[in-house]
């Protein structure tokens, strides 16, 4: 199971939610938990919204846990939009291009979960990509293909529609091969403006997906602690797992639900639910 | 453009036609040539018929020149039938699974060349690819597309029908798409009893590819040179650019044929001359 | 914390060890445990005896649970004597020519531990290599100093003398600058004849060993386990941490002991006490 | 041999100098010439002046022409300072910890050369690098060591006068081994407000070393080229090799000199002698 975070805000320097938390994404890298029993050491990427309408990003095969290259940029960098992630593979090659996030003009794509019988599906699922976003798969994950169904399902124009018509249709093409739990992921998107999350999953238990409140409500529960005083007013966290264990600081997504935030905005909740495409 | 080079005859350590002669495989992978301007450091490999039918392989993105493992084995390994490759990508990305050479059950295969056109065309020849077929392609060059096009068309049971085919139809998708010099190869095949070698190219001139000719004769032509006294009296080397500048060692394999030999045999030489599937 | 293993007896491939028990070192790179709650992702390494007296030798920086050529290797190779290490970094960098096993002539070195205070202690400990030894050192670990100034002190003509009176010259220099706790150390040394294993730690609990009871013994335990049956006679396996939870199967080394095996041979075990080198 | 640029002016996208010209630092990573044979694909780094005092760095073993990460970071950066390097490996492992540039403190260092007969000299050189920077040494070149050297030479107080000093004492440890020809150097230098730039050796024809005209000279020059009005008017290139072919644009530095210069000052110039420590 992969790790992801997504931060929307006045421009930090991801160093501080990456590195300096208690339990930051990079020792969620590393270390074992109840959900995770293996390390997220496939594979390291963190995509953000800097000087170009195109985000910027770095992707490696190092563990991040030791990439000195991840640690400076998560400090030199600033930026006001980013995504992270930690890998652990479900099957595909450790391979930069199997690493998130994946991008798409000035889309940012990084995805925890699985495809269900994948390697039997994937030629069907990959053939029904348009063919001119075709060239752009780069690797072989079930994530990026995903991404690319959506954006052969109009995520350019609905990111959200494009979203419940690639479930929609992964569910129909796995269900004809027998597969009736298709579906696993939280899903992280973003288009520069907004930061999109998804909890959802075809069957049983979704993985866990948890959102931060709002910073001046934790900042009068927690008022001694100086990390929270760094955080500006308007910033919004999305992410696999708590980094710290504060109570009324993180709230659980429920699963089948679909969030949209920007910097300043409040939270935005739908349901999230998958629709057949044609 | 890439480099690569087969042996077939008694074992021997690979170290002794990679490394030792005076313009070895590693040498050629590092500095540039008429043909080759631009170095072969993006990619390494090494398949071998060692102690199980199935062949055992190591591949890896350091540069030839640098890379300490491949050196290893290169002097641990004896093997009387291997194929070794040094990568240039000419367009997909650096990455173990499009390093040669690429396997499947006992069969391995390297290839010197491209597809034109291939970011257009690789969709439509990836579907044609049998179902079966499709999970075992694991990286993104049109070289590995091609072998598994070639096992899709009955390489295993006609190796050089399959290539035959293989040829023919990716040459009948890019005429379709207005693409008339779609194929430059040179192949190296085995099932670790034969080596098989192509040169072919749709048009215009096919990358080099030589053979070396009969031992016992090379001898006589030079008594004085220790290293051929190394070399097995069956051994044969097929390869894209002779290693050293012995008048009457290599002899220049003709642009549209195909060799096939095996430890002792001669070699077998037919016009190579692809064939449309169906 | 790293994990290491090695093998004396019958050729066998690594594999059986490796990949094929419940709780291989592979699975024991990946997981946490008791002893070691950080994966072993930071280096990987095989060095092995085989076709000549120099050990060949394979290492990385990718984490074993995703490295191909590793598993490759594991297969294809057969031999009677090899030391197989996982890495978890402790300060240095994670590069290549930090994994272990670490080889100078015939000889091959793994350790698991660390010297306390290294950073402060590394440019004493350093000059002390003997002068021819030096350009030898390519990495940057107290685990390969530690080898080179038992080679200083005489390793080749007395491996467990020169050990200890390594141990003892760091203990020694240690104690200069105030610190008591140098060594914690597991060390697996081989000439390719003998299988040498340390346990010692200068102050508190010496890092886990453990050491394979007599095959027949054994299988007399477990009549019914076809693995046991595949291990030849005269085999002996040391390891970080049992492979498998069989009462009878492994035997703890006490601390402050060292070991000494062969093909076919008990095992000698004696005290090991650090000795100041003059 | 390696290759090296240094940029001050106001920000620019190092990409501009990287990729962009007709002969970018990236090209002349791949192909030869007459100076360099042999591609710079051994190690590849950008160090950079951005949001802290400390400079940022990214540094890689992916030769230049095939890193991903590197080309974005080309794009995404705007630094009114900053040196990029590619490397060819003379002796000592590829791996990250050798690529340049070098930092320490807010101090970066490249550089192209040598130090003949390093591996005799090293362990004596590495000896005399003061205690407390002992540590931060982290690779195994030349290139890192004669940094350290200048710094135990009082590199941070006298700049030039630390390379002075260092040159002089490498010279004289050199001799006592019987070596007159130390050092081969081109060096690239800042604190991040300067950079300087040294061409020397101690015997025969120092590497080549170019800086670039003053921008508005150049465009009276080349008025129809449209490149060079993107270049602010106070910057400054220094580099091994010139970028383009375009007569006064590049002018030699010769042998035994160093050049200091900054955004809009001019280029001080001045003899470089070394000069024996103490």
């Amino acid at each position: 199971m992969c790790r992801w975070l997504g931060y929307v805000g006045d421009p930090i320097e991801p160093r501080e939610l990456l590195y300096d938390t208690e339990r930051s994404l990079i020792e969620q890298s590393r270390f074992h938990s109840a959900e995770s029993p293996a390390p997220n050491g496939d594979g390291t990427g963190l995509g953000w919204y800097g000087r170009h309408e195109r985000p910027a990003r770095y992707r490696s095969t190092t563990p991040a846990w030791g990439d000195e290259n991840f640690r400076e940029l998560a400090s030199e960098v600033a930026s006001g939009l980013f995504l992270a992630h930690v890998r652990a593979a479900t099957g595909t090659p450790v391979q930069e291009t199997n690493s998130h996030p994946f991008r798409y003009g000035k889309w940012l794509f990084a995805h925890n979960g699985f495809i269900s019988g994948y390697s039997r599906l994937r030629r069907q699922l990959l053939t029904a990509v348009r063919e001119e976003l075709f060239p752009c798969i780069l690797g072989s994950t079930d994530s990026e293909l995903m991404f690319f169904l959506a954006l052969t399902f109009g995520l350019e124009e609905d990111p959200v529609g494009g979203l419940r018509r690639m479930a929609g249709f992964v569910e129909s093409v796995a269900a004809e091969a027998g597969i009736h739990d298709a579906l696993q992921m939280t899903i992280g998107l973003s288009d520069g403006h907004d930061l999109i999350a998804v909890r959802y999953a075809s069957a049983g238990t979704a993985n866990s997906l948890f959102v931060s409140s709002d910073v001046g409500a934790v900042r009068q529960l927690y008022p001694e602690i100086e990390r929270l005083a760094h955080l500006p007013e308007n910033a919004r966290v999305v992410l696999s797992e708590p980094l710290v264990a504060l109570p009324g600081v993180w709230r659980e997504v429920p699963a089948g639900s679909v969030l949209r935030m920007s910097a300043g905005s409040g939270v935005d909740e739908q349901p999230f639910e998958p629709v057949a495409p044609r």
